[in-house]
């Protein structure tokens, strides 16, 4: 079987054409993988980055956490799925037994375990996969909208995370990246009066324009123009910090209104230093950040919004290229590029 | 002046032709009336319901709570207006002392007193208001607009109270009178995947579907329909009662799935049975209501979403009239109209 | 093995001494029962009431939903318990598949099945229970306390509903059976300013005076009460309705503040009349209501509240009975008694 | 009139005997001055620290914004108080116009001024003051309660902005000066499971144990103690950093479990690093702050807890002293002190 794997704990990839079959255990099911998504976590993967470090991976792996295909075999005690059903994948093995898992909370599970870095992920033909991470998908939502709900829901979770606070509202973007673009998306969908991406990237800001929505170079710009439009209400009432910039943080701090939420979605590599006093303190902004998706509420939600055409992410496709191109592809997403999707089917 | 006026406790109003000119006391503005808007409760005041007795109306008075105009002139001890400004009036006078007031939900001061019931109202050519009940309109915002800008405000309030919990979910709607085609199109504007309204009227269901919602005629097919459109979550979301009509709540208890919200706004003639040991126990329904606008709040959503276009009013005009054919504009509330504007420049 | 059954549709309970002997399946554990609790559900099937057959019981079956004991024999497939763990029992077995289990809400999962209903329950000398059900007390813990929780969660989960807005706030609870008490304890716990129990029965007013808070017999002098207490407030900040009578809901919605919370934990019989118009629109009064406990975010503040000493239980225990007495310790629940505790140990 | 007066920018404060008589203007009130109460600001502003210059104070002033006393002469368009009224004095004067004052955040207006730093304070006999900022305090409080009541709504704020999840929760506080006594003492009065106050001082440690919580100095061991309290769910469920120590708040994202909360009391005199990924986003803690009090919300609260008895406040009290010892009072602060208190009226 094709597939990307990462060998050493090193920089690099690998595209192999005698991975071995994967077999479906007890409670898995075996995916013909229709699309995979590749994500900056890919690109830290590849580049050996310590924050790729971090996540401690189980070598040798295939790589790949966002994707969606159609099931071909069912392992021992599956329920709820069958041969032939289309699904997308969530990314996060969670534990099932501690506290955050027992009461909620388990996007924050202690022992959370990767999708293609802890177990073999979808940069294949075919994957096996605990049946839990299966989102069966609704008729009208073709397998590669499908391989971009992992990262949509990452949009979705933050608009969550932010108290749904967006209708009526101005809302701040920071990073016109994927998951950048699908929060503007969302904000824009569910009513926000305003939004503005602040991004480097010309071709990441043109994509943000075509969304509808203002797109700013990072600067001292973006803070004056949410005051602008605010109309005395002395700024934005919510800010996304999409970027993983360390630099971004203060901005969004600055354009925020008193009592305003700031969400992060984006992981800095270093701790950023906060004004306590004057950002948290006396203009009582709220931080708080994401990781992953809630199970299931996120999906639920963002499985309504695409399944209903309110949220199309098609858009956000900008290549389909060949598990064997994969290096390639890693390398194109830092220009321009937004997701890429890999199609195993292409050969 | 001509004005329209309450004058005894009985059924009618009356169209007078010799108002005495209104003066603008300390802390208070003399506007001139651009548009004024009718609203049910001008149909229970003309008819002299219980609920229009309720409400212990302060008589003689000039009718008419919802409009808007232009300042003529400025009493002593006012700030922040001058001659020429454009303004909407909120329709509400709060005491600003008692525990409500004082905690941050005016919006159920104990002491309300309501523009066009206890003091004289929009439904002449010049009123004279605390300057307090003023909100200056954004240049691109119309004086027509801002004479709907209070009714609007009871369905962005609506919305508030159901925790913004409206995108990405399923929304039903009772009632298709101008609060619920404008709680409606929030829904739509914030992001609902489906948004139902259920209506006897033809006309105004009609004019729902003009909005792109779904309408229904009362009945149990809208809860079939909601749990169909639900794909699996068990019904709507959210529900909000904007008809009035006692019988209409059981059937959003019915239709909304566990764990929803129920907001009610409109205001039912007598008690309800609630089965609180099916919906609100075991089901986990919130029940929650408003009445009139989150001072100020709503009103700042309220501006930011007109002001921004993404809210648009206009389509629930149906007539325009002048001020001597007010008694014909309240019987026209029943049938085919949405919201009726008295123009006092008509003549 | 003795044990109490229900085995016909109507009214009684029989304690029989042959009841087959329950064994483990997989997943599952069997405990012997060193303490069983009745509650209010337990009368209401042996009268065979309306509301007892609307649970539908899987008869015949061995009655009893409170209760904790000690693991003798552990079935296959079981994670985290072993022989000799002391453990305390939920009594809602959930299906963890439907929408509101994926989705945190699992107290109101749509397939619940009640221990002592629809499985075999706890008035025996022995259950087979799915382990999913036991928690391990502490340490610290009696048994006996332990089959107190199932109980206590309930009014710790009516504190969580309401929000946690007790502390330095008004509460008002209206019954003085083991939940209201444990409720009023809870808020006093929790740092309430005042708590006020209405309960007609003088011996249930007489133990609400030894936790310390003021009892009152039903009747108009609970509103007044909370509002001299109030100070300006304008009423209680938050009621629990705990009695089930249908009439109790209109006196709680009259003596509680504008946009205070009032949370029903009592099953009234019937649909109980709400004026919406007056209550929760103008008034602003939020109505939610509870049903068992959250899974497992109740468990864990309710362990944690007793672990620590914070909340303590054995004040609730005025008897100790044997499985042969059950029928009578039933007809003891209307008088001078609070939590009754069955004892299989005592013979 | 003797008073305590900072008179250049630059270190000291100074004692007169000699200070004009204040007048009440219109909307004013005459308070004479029967109890006053240091707080961390005062000796900032001894020190003419770059935090007490960046409050932009109004030089002269006298100084002095923790007080209370009784009203002595009205001035004109005051309403509900009269002469001889017991008031504590709330110490932010707030624009009321801006878009927090308009929309229930007053606590974080654009425009708020300081008693004893913007206008003349409460380190003096007598002191004029808006009759906006006078709180009458009920029959049974002290004026010297009514004294330490503001610093007291700082930890009734710090616990409303947790969202009130301290009862049957873990709370660590960091800081045992008063505020964080006093938060401590809070969270116990609210059910906390239990309380862990970090502090470097014996003397404070001592306090802290007297109130019956644990009290530990900066180190590991807090956040382990944590943890082993917490009985698996983690760590605290909530933190509050009051020391303003820099280095405090990394100790506490560390102690709190999955989804906890922190609540930032005390201002940094530098911005703080924030590890972002790990703690915000992965472990999903959310992080908010406080300024002052929310109006008038905290004070309701306050009051009603320190009325009926739930909080006590004269245990911090540790000395008793004249205005002539203000210099004295403010070096004994970082000391073996708690809340020290200015009589005038020991002359």
């Amino acid at each position: 079987m094709r597939a990307v794997k990462k060998t050493i704990a090193g920089p690099g990839v690998e595209y192999v054409t005698d991975a071995p079959e994967p077999r479906p255990g007890d409670g898995e099911v075996l995916v013909e993988v229709a699309a995979a998504s590749l994500c900056g976590t890919d690109r830290e993967v590849h580049e050996w980055s310590p924050s790729a470090q971090a996540f401690r991976i189980d070598l040798p792996v295939t790589l790949g956490h966002e994707g969606a295909g159609t099931v071909l075999e069912v392992g021992a005690d599956v329920r709820g799925l069958k041969v032939g059903d289309r699904v997308a994948l969530e990314s996060h093995l969670v534990c099932g037994r501690c506290f955050p898992c027992r009461t909620g909370d388990a996007h924050t599970c202690e022992r959370t375990r990767i999708l293609g870095l802890h177990i073999d992920g979808v940069f294949a033909e075919r994957v096996a996969v605990p049946a839990d991470i299966c989102v069966r998908l609704p008729e009208g939502v073709s397998l590669e909208t499908g391989a971009l709900l992992e990262a949509a829901g990452v949009g979705v979770h933050a608009v969550q995370r932010s108290g749904y606070e967006v209708a009526g509202r101005g809302v701040l973007v920071s990073g016109g990246g994927p998951v950048g673009l699908a929060t503007a998306a969302l904000a824009s969908t569910m009513g926000a009066a305003y939004t503005i991406v602040v991004e480097p990237n010309p071709f990441r800001r043109a994509q943000a324009e075509k969304l509808g929505v203002e797109a700013l170079e990072p600067g001292e710009a973006a803070a004056e123009r949410c005051r602008e439009l605010a109309r005395g209400r002395g700024g934005a009432d919510v800010a996304f910090e999409c970027s993983g910039a360390p630099s971004a943080l203060a901005s969004l701090f600055d354009a925020v209104r008193a009592n305003g939420t700031v969400v992060t979605v984006g992981h800095p590599g270093r701790p950023v230093p906060v004004d306590i006093a004057a950002h948290i303190n006396k203009k009582g902004i709220t931080l708080r950040g994401i990781f992953g998706r809630r199970l299931w509420d996120t999906w639920e939600q963002t499985l309504l919004l695409v399944d209903s055409g309110r949220l199309e992410l098609d858009w956000l496709v900008t290549h389909r290229m060949r598990l064997s191109e994969t290096a390639d592809a890693i390398d194109l997403l830092a220009g321009e590029a937004a997701k890429i999707l890999l199609k195993p089917g292409l050969g």
